[in-house]
């Protein structure tokens, strides 16, 4: 048997509202979603003026990250044609995000989930998630410390 | 051209909160999701303890009510073996919710967008949906009175 | 080699023109698909009014009917619990529309392509889809014996 | 609550005439679709002579060029190896099209809507889609002034 350390729901709230903060500073409005360390989709906020139709990226994006414990942006270079990851996001029927965005959030050193982030430049969705997860994991060390 | 009325990020953060309140009478964690008139996802929380997997089947609920203008309890009925809408469930790829648990949600007289609930029993799925979607409209009519 | 005799982008309109008209005459706006003999669509028209979610249905309806050489109506009979046809529905990734409102056109003998209605009661489909078919072969029966 | 302005059946119909008046000039026959704000499908024609195959491409360009508020040819080159778009297409079980052809339409500062063309060389889709839309939105724009 195993334990397996996973993100919950307050968790996700505050990934989302890091998030919210994030986006709000570059007054670019974001699709946000948060994913448990298996993938599966825990919390989603579409910010007033986001795209809809790039919801989907968001949770692409988290899912990726969470799965291959890696940012997104970081495959896209992995899988650029010669590359060893060249392929990569084609599979699971496309759904492999290659595009920055998605970010996964650590915890005592393993990957607990996942936060991605679209509606933007690939650059502002890539800003937006790294702020929320570095706001978030400071705020998790600390606590650690204190409790 | 046309106007098409749509639910909000806030319309969405307030059916989540009156969802989980009728989750929380029922002693039920449960998936919420909300979408848009057009069936684009505005919003998803997983309550803690609630089935992951299911996460996908309260996305489908909503999505149903709003596209097909009805309670998916209702479409169950229809959809049953020698009722003019069997077979209903299985078109756009089986993502036609027929079980309890998506109810639109109308805003003078035109569907604004949908709620959707999984985890629960399919009555409790649909419980909670109906609860949150009545408190939602009852709030947004005495505004419209007030504004 | 062989010839197929399939509907051109002209009777397309034409059948689209009958839907239109047939709705109108039951007050029900409508989804409104023509495909060819081989599926492929050639002609869609969602009138105002009617439910964008099941504008896909209206394409499914088409092409079963076009598929399967009859009317959808017939295929629900088919498909029941217990009958020949259960479970040809979910074929095809439930592609198969198995609800009345597809028909196909017939031209001198053979199955030229079919139209499909959606976004009133499945009743209302099937009525609008026979009579645009009906009034369609009516009037290429009667090009035949002028031309 | 929110409003939001869609292209509505007339406005479809104007779309696919335009359309069919640029094919006609670079006698191309083009598979035509018009999509809304959403990327709900509102109309579809398939001139003679084009390949039917192609039909969904035409739909695909639209309904991404609606939901990116962007012409498709435009994604194509944020989407090349070492852009940072790389991966963008493979989305959506990759239905995000990022060849010429998918043209937004902007009414009063907002997407209302997109048309995608589809059968000529991709030189010639955009095209026809970029003459149909400037057409499309001059239009508008006098109806607006004398209206």
């Amino acid at each position: 048997m195993k334990q397996v350390t996973m993100l919950d729901a307050a968790d996700a709230r505050l990934l989302i509202e890091f998030a919210i903060g994030a986006a709000d500073m570059l007054s670019v409005p974001q699709n946000i979603a948060v994913v448990d360390a298996s993938g599966a989709l825990l919390a989603f906020h579409r910010m007033d003026g986001a795209k809809p139709y790039t919801g989907d990226f968001a949770i692409a994006k988290a899912r990726t990250a969470a799965g291959l414990h890696a940012p997104t942006e970081r495959l896209g270079e992995i899988a650029l044609p010669g590359q060893r990851g060249f392929g990569l996001n084609t599979l699971r029927s496309g759904d492999v995000a290659i595009l920055g965005g998605g970010v996964p959030v650590t915890v005592s050193g393993a990957v607990a989930g996942a936060i991605g982030i679209s509606s933007g430049t690939v650059h502002q969705d890539a800003d937006v998630a790294n702020r929320a997860v570095q706001q978030f994991e400071i705020q998790a060390a600390s606590a650690q410390t204190i409790g």
